[in-house]
């Protein structure tokens, strides 16, 4: 497979002085096939270690909206990548690459926007690793763009002024962050790269700094992390939901997949100011009618957001679980449930409804056709193994030791916790009984 | 009343400079007659005004249990009031006069302790001013002094250390919060005051502060600090707490008089594994039969205490109201209810109970004989207002204002959420949708 | 007045037995002016009792909408009102009046739909004692009717099917409610009146009840239920609010009026995916920055409505008081606050949500002009007592006593609570430790 | 095994007419050694199957305390077993066998009763399968019998009156329980089986009753229940607790071994009046500083129990998890969590509790020796597959089916929620908006 990669890798190198050429924005679908990584189980940990079988490639990097200096770093790290790894080739979202693109002095990739629901197009095939620069909600999104596919790339993401709670690393790190995740695998197989001969066309930023230089097959040569050094990943279980027509008809995407939502399924009122009358059954069975707001089924990651809001206990990552939180129930009795992720549950929008509108949304994007009574929503837990027992599922989030100590595992959900949720922050003083 | 207080106070003042007799603790019971403040209602203002018929003579100074330098601070504290205002008394309670009655250069009073849940005698015949320095709990324990009177001294409070909810003030403002106390009034009673002529035994802390100065007929004479600048009023409404036997007899005090609180009546399971059956009846109709390891009857006051850590809504301590909040009830649906002042409530331990234990406790202070099966608790809102329409009752607590802002009246309440309960601290980041 | 008020009621009658002008509906301008009600405080309750000057002429009725029979009972009921009462005008809302005027023997009267947001004209001006046919929501809805009024009628309501929390009478006991609310006041007033001579032009449906036959002069004569039969009167105190544009334009009502509410005051992001920013101001102070879907500003009443399905206490109607509570707030610590009736709330949906939608709807009503960034609701609890300290605000809501205890006062809420809100349904068995 | 077995059966079926013998109790030392079920994994399901290797001999049942007709019960329920089913041994409780042995015709095997919180000796050893007559807290006890050992025995549970959420058999139905669990697993071990001839020394009880007559061979050959047949196993995960005392000393077990919990571990301030100061640590970090009446670490199944009461979120009992649940905490924020079963969590009371008391329970019971500051609470979630992959841990429920659907898994769960947590009331009526 090396060669093969140096051969598509090669063309486009050619062109790379040419001023005409290098401004322009290119079809992802002229990128060489994603390199996918392995994940592999750490003795006595929770987290798993991320293995390239080559050096990735492809690098989607999406940014947050509407941010002062957003797109200053954006360029900046874009530029670092390309100088310093001269086989990258940079994917952006359209509106990205649209915005930026003569800025740079390399070409970037991107695709057409799809209509409707539909994810981009070949996306999921070319990616080998996502970068987000921006919080939870950047995250989210770049994850809605594989909404569609079995296998998400492994996500490396930057917080951009406010901290997020899905273990972002701070953005004055990402030299240090992109070479261990580049980097992050068998020594053997970085030993035996080559490299071609590399002339930058464009200054170092940092001369002095070694994570700035071009990388060359001296700098790699038995010098790979080693397993101690490996990024480590936490595999987050996505749900794969399906929303069907009164007459069984898929209505969330293209008839034979499936979609997947990194944080929650929501069916809620919206503008209605009726409450909507929800059928819950769990495998199959009725488990009980919601009169409520809406109905939130989140996953463990989601369960930081939105059902949190709604009275929803909080799911550690790691806890194959789906959660059913009702939103502003017509109970006093509808406490928060934690089901198993490997059993279904269907929301049903039942006849009771006639005439009411109601909104669905799949981490946070609202599906708009033919939502009404009669509508099923069903969700279940994302399998995150093969049949191999290989771990292929779930958005791979590469996690943020705490300094010092990078190999804590549980460091960032403590710290999460801790100093975005506010959790458990006591109250009175200590003087005096309860 | 003037030339009374003057015949009573001369005798001990004559002894001053005799050692032999300063140490000494005395009785309450040689102290003149409490003065009785009264409460005047602000126009547009939830706040009343403090006014002094004439200026307080005796002090009652509770202080924290087990806090290192709290010892000095009461010290430091009596030897300012003793020697600024020369007529003074000071009361302390029995441990805290034997403790350091000898390091004072003035006689302090006290009372004995009295045994089971009796209130100390004399005690609310006596006292025109508490003084508390702790936090929340020394507030409570000292309006647990006052628990079987109708009529409470005004309070004025000193956080040491931990900040309380309760309004409390900085210690090292206690001279300025003192005087202003001390000075609130009509501007005529303090202009026909006289005062003895005074020369202090003991050297001045701070000579150069104005507000160290023995305080003398000059000082006073047309400053009264009028009715913009009196102390400024909470009135904290109590519950009015009633516990009965199976046979009906009182065991929460003697025969003729009720048991006052200012937080709270739990009853809990304590040490019984058992939960415990509670009938709750409203204006004496049956409402429900509580499950669950306690029930809490709280005051507005009580509603930042135990009642919030079971799930109670946050009530401002002027909704005259009780709150009826269940501790770990067995049941999905016990909400917490917000019931009117003037409805009673009773709290019955029923038979189903037969052989297990239960513990009662007002205001943290735990009743003991008599308690069990058959057993009754009954609470009430008390009357603030008596038919005169005279602000008579709860715990008239002193509030202090935030600095340039003391007219403001709700910043006590307001800032006491925020700081204290870190009420509504919002925690994720604000990039994305919920 | 009474001879007043004969004049104003001979034209129409004079018409009675012509059937052209029979079935014609007429506007309540034409009405005798509204018979003012008063209420007086009953020893050792907690309700009030309902006093007439002279017996109530207009009466509104208005009907739960799209349930199967409720327009039959309508007629029947009017019908009833109509042929036992000879005196007594029977005002419809316009839809209800268009519906049925053909097919009643006597004419009706209604009013013409307002634009916007504003009252019925005339309506409170005419309006003596409002029935309602339906449940909670129809309440509402009459109650809304009277929004813009500082004096609502008293309100007599029938559950028609499902029972509602706030108080209903069955349907079936129509005839003696009617006549229980009709005969309520001294017995002086009833005696004194004049009735003209009757002739029903229709047959009686029941002829031998007594509660069916035309009340004449000997049926009344010293026949006044007394003090002890009266009705009972749960004053139940509304909001008053006002919303106001970012230049401080009224936007909620006619710039000279205040809106009332029954229940509550709503602001929610309705179908905008963004959480809403909401900065609270208690009595004028800064008290947070609420992150939510939205927030509610609730009376007593409306505790048990949207409030209770946000997480609200439950607080009985006769604790003078607003609650505060968020909707689905990002904070793990926003507890739900029970503030005085008399300091007033601000929510104010600043800047920071520049670019996004909210809605504001009061009492279920939606206010969609002039809503946006910069806009403020501003909610006070309404005086029900005047200067002369007469009871004079909220819905007078007739109760219903439970039979054979008309006299227990409390039925009615506590019977709700248990009955429609299945509080505190314990659960699990009995056998073992918690 | 078989031979073995009917060897060891014989002695005392010799003197099965002895009467001087019969009415014994021996130990249960002199059993024959336990039959281990194995269970397997059903295809499209999340219930196991039940299989005995040779038909259970040795079974344990037990009872509710102080309930009116528990003992006829367990007489009749052991005669029908001892009378059916000649090979099987009745094992009781101590005291049940001191209680009842005189009233059998059989003898019954008990142990002795161990000191402290010692599990009884040879119990796991001995015991094929155990029954409880009771509700939950019946089951609870019986599981705490074998609190030291990892692999506990299948339960099969009759609910005696009230009903309980384990998923208990009614107890009218327990011949038919009984068989079915019996006959559980492949046909040919049946069908293999020799059984001895046997004449029944009592009256059967119904002789018409087919499931009433002893079994005998010719009952059995070929006629095992068949896989679809077989009992269906719930493996409720169990916590492995430890309790150490400040010097790293085990004080909850022998040295040797773990305890096991169902439901809970709590920590709880029992009778003393003072907050406990808790620190909680998730796979070795720092968690948090908990200020509460107690906390609470519970698995799914105990999500039902006390978690509940004190706000947690209800678990399914195949999320393999534990729930941190904190009892009335001193805190706005502290949200309860649900971790991973694999990740142990360590609750430490600390030093700042000097002085201060505390209560340990493992399912109920209490620790009692060298609990205090400095003292840690360590739990982890138990393995319910051996490293062969075998199905070995948690205590096997045998669940009942809902009449004619028996092969619908979740029935139990789902009938628990709605018929015992009264899960999802809804309140008010359905007319009119939010």
């Amino acid at each position: 497979m090396k060669s093969l990669v140096r051969c598509r890798i090669l063309p486009w190198r050619r062109h790379f002085s040419t001023t005409a050429r290098r401004r322009v924005t290119r079809s992802i679908e002229e990128l060489p096939d994603r390199v996918k990584a392995s994940y592999v189980q750490r003795p006595s940990n929770t987290l798993l270690s991320l293995h390239w079988p080559s050096p990735p490639r492809n690098i989607l990097i999406t940014k947050k909206k509407r941010t002062p200096g957003i797109t200053e770093s954006l360029i900046e790290y874009s530029t670092h990548l390309s100088t310093t790894y001269p086989s990258i080739n940079i994917i952006l979202d359209p509106d990205s690459a649209a915005e930026i693109h003569e800025q740079l002095s390399f070409p970037v990739y991107t695709w057409q926007k799809p209509s409707g629901n539909a994810s981009p197009q070949y996306l999921p095939d070319k990616t080998d690793l996502v970068c987000t620069l921006g919080g939870d909600g950047t995250i989210l999104r770049a994850s809605s763009l594989f909404a569609h596919s079995a296998t998400v790339p492994p996500v490396l993401s930057f917080a951009m002024g406010t901290i997020g709670f899905l273990g972002e690393w701070k953005f004055k790190e990402y030299k240090r962050a992109f070479r261990e995740v580049y980097m992050s695998g068998a020594a053997d197989t970085y030993a035996k790269l080559e490299f071609p001969d590399h002339q930058p066309s464009i200054p170092l930023t940092s001369p002095d700094d070694p994570l700035d230089k071009p990388l060359s097959y001296a700098d790699i040569r038995g010098k790979a992390m080693g397993s101690n050094r490996t990024a480590r990943i936490l595999l987050r279980n996505r749900l794969k939901v399906g929303v069907f027509s009164p007459t069984g008809q898929r209505i969330d995407a293209l008839p034979a997949g499936d979609t997947y939502a990194l944080n929650e399924v929501i069916v809620h009122r919206g503008s209605s100011p009726h409450l909507k009358i929800i059928d819950v059954f769990i495998g199959g069975r009725f488990l009980t009618e919601g009169v409520a707001d809406g109905m939130i089924i989140s996953s463990p990651t989601g369960s930081t957001a939105y059902s949190l809001s709604s009275g929803g206990s909080i799911v550690h990552p790691l806890v194959p679980s789906l959660l059913l939180t009702p939103i502003c129930p017509r109970s006093l009795s509808f406490r928060p449930l934690v089901l198993p992720a490997e059993i279904p549950i269907t929301l049903r929008f039942g006849d009771k409804n006639r005439g009411h509108e109601v909104e669905v949304s799949i981490d946070g994007k609202r599906i708009s056709d033919g939502i009404g009574p009669g509508m099923e929503v069903r969700v279940l837990g994302e399998d995150v193994k093969n049949e191999a027992g290989e771990w292929c599922g779930g958005v791979p989030s590469i996690v943020r030791g705490v300094d010092g100590l990078e190999d804590r595992e549980d460091d960032h959900w403590v710290g999460g916790l801790n100093a975005l949720l506010k959790f458990n922050y006591p109250f009175g003083d200590q003087d005096g009984n309860p």
